[in-house]
């Protein structure tokens, strides 16, 4: 097949590393900068950089950028591909994207599959990109009742080549869950944080600080851009989590030792049951 | 050097054991558990149970309890230790143990010294205990005026043989910090964990949901009361993060993309300066 994925960055460099390592497949990058390219190529990331005239010999299209780029080169250039190609994306938001292409794409007979793999790192960039962040790692492919199924399944299993766990999910659900799991990580590891107490961390911290802290160095407008696209699902989580803490700001202000006993004992029970699942 | 350890459990235990393995002094094991015992002797990590008789040969006493029992353990035997003898803890608080213990103490000709290693699991109990915990651990040592610097240096060196980092440090401080890098941790961890969405999480994870959680599995008893005293500093550090977070719920709520841009950076420039420190 003839792969060509757009935006060369953390995750789609790793997986034109992980086509290339794991696949006899052609694979072509597009990228806003040159340098990344020639670094591409001379890696053995990509074949080649796609030429305008190459749009049309596409059989999958990776779109490895932020959600409103990834939607925006989608539009421009879909009349470039020929029938039957399948472009997918790999956005951490995946309704917005579903909703803003699937249908135009449908319209010209290309495929639409969502795709959102759980790889990452707090660095970003080409430079960061390596084709072991996805071995292992679960990469979310959303469907609904207009999906293609054989597009589908032809997604399903490059991913899968690649050493990843292919979860398959609705566009809503995965937003609904990755709201929780991903980006509230994010908000209260940048809320952790910023108290001035951090400045005397040093020496004085086991694992639990760091843990905490990790994901606070980000790419601020590629989250802030993931955040305002899953609104409502991520309120729903800051709104949740406010409400656990002013619980134990509660239960810890009137001295009420049982009650702190309580709320711990309930996380604690969650924990074990997930432990054990 | 003849050393006396009360209370077996993680923190104790991977005392005993090191200084086993890394010593050639005596140690003397105390727990309420006769089992333990049975077993810490067995596996070496102790040379025999202390006897009421004994109490008077200890040279240095390490009291591996919950911080009330620890208080009410040292008050309850002092008057069985010879003069000089020193008497360290591992609480997790240490103004509310320096304050209980240390006159007292003073009174009698003995020498408190408090510590907290900063190692830890999410599981406890002598069965969990090991030595390769405290390698490269800090372990943080109060002094204060009044402390014996030959005392203070005697456990400094002990606890230096068994591969920790010491840390200086007076007890307000230490509770002040530790209110922000370790028991915050722990409230936010319990917090988090509290979703309904928490069900649905598998497969739909990366690194982040994991860290965030690890320490929810915790002892809520000990927990509770490592909060309860060290109420203020908790609160203070519980207020400033909910008010983080409402500044992102804020921000969202009213779809203010800059303003989460400009949150998420000033978490970010914050991460960035303690990784090159």
């Amino acid at each position: 097949m003839n792969i060509a994925i757009a935006g060369l960055g953390l995750i789609g460099g790793s997986i034109a590393k992980a086509i290339k390592q794991k696949t006899s497949h052609l694979v072509y990058g597009i990228d806003a900068d040159q340098k990344t390219i020639s670094s591409a190529i001379r890696d053995g990331a990509v074949d080649a950089a796609l030429e305008e005239k190459d749009f049309s010999s596409v059989d999958i299209l990776f779109v490895c950028l932020y959600p409103r780029a990834a939607v925006s080169f989608i539009l421009e250039n879909m009349d470039k591909l020929k029938k039957g190609c399948i472009v997918t994306d790999v956005c951490g938001v995946k309704k917005f994207v579903e909703d803003s292409v699937g249908a135009p794409l449908r319209k010209r007979g290309l495929h639409y599959v969502g795709g959102h793999p759980m790889a990452g790192k707090e660095r970003s960039g080409y430079f960061h990109s390596n084709p072991k962040m996805l071995e292992g790692a679960s990469y979310i492919l959303t469907k609904n009742k207009l999906t293609d199924e054989e597009a589908f399944e032809a997604v399903k299993q490059l991913i899968a080549s690649l050493g990843c766990r292919v979860v398959e999910a609705t566009s809503e659900k995965h937003d609904r869950i990755i709201a929780y799991t991903s980006q509230l990580a994010h908000v209260v590891s940048s809320s952790y944080i910023k108290s001035p107490t951090v400045e005397y961390e040093k020496g004085f911290t086991g694992g639990s600080f760091q843990d905490m802290t990790r994901v606070a160095l980000l790419s601020p407008p590629m989250w802030a851009e993931l955040f305002t696209l899953n609104r409502e699902n991520l309120l729903f989580e800051i709104r949740n989590i406010i409400q656990n803490l002013k619980d134990f700001e509660a239960a810890l202000s009137e001295g009420d030792g049982e009650k702190l006993i309580s709320l711990l004992r309930e996380g604690s029970e969650i924990k074990k049951r997930h432990l054990e699942k």
